[in-house]
C-alpha cells in the first residue's frame, strides 16, 4: 500500500504498489542509487544490491562515508531505474522515457550476526551474477570484519512504470515528423578473461549467458496515456 | 579542485575533478538521480537531463514535487551513473564494478526568462536524442508554462571512475576459478514506429543510428589498484 510519501502523485496511472510489481524491477537490476544527508547536504551515491525477500542487502566498507552514516540507522532512500527506451513524440512535450523503477523510502540496518553476514553476501553475489556465489572465494574474516553489510526494508517501496508508444495530441499527427521509441537495453559482450587467469579456465556459463532479465515487449498498442504532462519521466 | 564534500575519499585514486572527464560522462549518460530531503526524509528520483556549458537542465511538471521543492534552492544532489561492466574477482572481497559516475551538488535554479527557457528546453532534447530539437514540434505557451525548467551548477561536482581487470591477492590466483569482466553497455534496437505514424514517414537518422558515446576500451593491462577495499562500487 502506498504511503502518503510514496504514493506517485505525477501520473497517477503508472504508479505500482504490489510486490510482484515491485520486486521484478528490484531483480533485473543490480545498480541502485542511495540517497541520505548529512548537515543538511543530501548526497545520492550509486552502489550495487542484492533482493533477499522483503529486503534490499548493501554492502561496502566501514569505512566509507555512506556506509558510516547509513548503520547509524538515518532515514534514507533507495531507488532503482531500469530504462527500456526513448518515446519521441512529435511534439517535445510528449516526449518521454520508458522506463520501470522503484523507489524504496526507509532506514537501514546492519546485519551484525557472521553467519547472517555471510549469507547476505552471498544474496548479493548471486543477485550480481546469479551462479558466481558458489564459483568465487568468499571473504575471510579479515574481510568480513572490513565489510559493513546492510539490510534495508522494502515495507515503504512504490514502482513507476511507462510502456508503449508516445501519446501526441491529435492536433499534432499530421506535422509531417516521425514519431516512435527507441528501445534501450543493458547488453552484455563477451567476457574477458582476467590477464592472469591461469590457461585451460573458460569463462563459466553464467558469464557466457549474462544477462538481467527479460525486457518487456515494445508493445505498439495505443499509448498508455494523453494526460497533459505524460512527458514527465519523473 | 575537489571540496571536502565530494573528495572521493574511498579508493581516492579512482577520484577525479577536471571538467573533461566529468563533461564526458554527464555527455554519455542522459537520466540523473536527483536527492533531496523534505522534512528529513531523503528522495531519490531519476530524471532526464541535459548538459549546458557547465549547468545541468532538468525539466517536469510546474505541479511535481520535486520541482516544487527543487525550484526554493534546497541543497540538493545530482548523479549520474554509467555502467561499463561486472568485475568477477575470484574472491568476492575484490569483486567489483567497472563504472564512471558523477556526483554533483548545489542548488537548482528556475530558468524564468522565455526565451533562455525555449533555448533550454533545446539543449535538453538534443542531449537525449541529438538532431530532435530541429525534428519535432517546441512547446506551445501553454506547455512551457506547465513546464518547470532549473539549472543546477556543476562547479562542485566529481567523478569516480573503475576500469579494467580484477585485481585479485596473489594467493587467490592459483584457486582454479574464471576471473574476469562482463562487459556492459546501453545498447539500442530498431525504432519502433508510432502506431499512428503516417505513412511514407520512415525513422531519421539520428533515430536508426542513435546510440551513447563511446564506451571505453576493456583493456586488460595490469589492475588499477589493489587496494585492499576495490571492491567497493561507491
Amino acid at each position: 500500500m502506498p504511503t502518503p510519501r510514496t504514493r506517485v502523485r505525477r501520473i497517477s496511472d503508472r504508479g505500482h504498489y504490489d510486490v510482484a510489481t515491485i520486486y521484478a524491477i528490484l531483480d533485473e537490476g543490480f545498480i541502485c542509487h542511495v540517497g541520505f544527508s548529512i548537515e543538511g547536504q543530501p548526497y545520492v551515491i550509486p552502489t550495487g544490491y542484492g533482493r533477499d525477500g522483503d529486503r534490499l542487502i548493501l554492502h561496502g566498507s566501514v569505512a566509507s562515508r555512506m556506509f558510516e552514516h547509513l548503520r547509524e540507522g538515518f532515514d534514507a532512500c533507495v531507488s532503482v531505474t531500469l530504462i527500456d527506451g526513448l518515446v519521441l513524440a512529435r511534439s517535445q512535450f510528449h516526449s518521454s522515457m520508458n522506463y520501470r523503477s522503484v523507489v524504496a523510502l526507509g532506514r537501514a540496518t546492519p546485519i551484525r550476526d557472521e553467519a547472517e553476514k555471510r549469507r547476505a553476501l552471498e544474496v548479493l553475489v548471486d543477485h550480481l551474477a546469479p551462479g558466481r556465489g558458489a564459483d568465487s572465494r568468499p571473504a575471510n574474516d579479515q574481510e568480513l570484519a572490513a565489510t559493513e553489510v546492510l539490510e534495508f526494508p522494502l515495507d515503504e517501496a512504490s514502482a513507476k512504470v511507462r510502456t508503449g508508444p508516445p501519446g501526441d495530441n491529435d492536433e499534432d499527427l499530421d506535422l509531417g515528423m516521425w514519431a516512435g521509441v527507441i528501445p534501450l537495453e543493458l547488453c552484455t559482450a563477451a567476457p574477458i578473461d582476467a590477464p592472469d587467469l591461469a590457461s585451460g579456465i573458460e569463462a563459466p556459463r553464467y558469464a557466457r549467458d549474462y544477462r538481467r532479465g527479460a525486457r518487456p515487449p515494445h508493445d505498439s498498442k495505443a499509448p498508455e496515456s494523453r494526460h497533459p504532462d505524460s512527458r514527465q519521466f519523473e
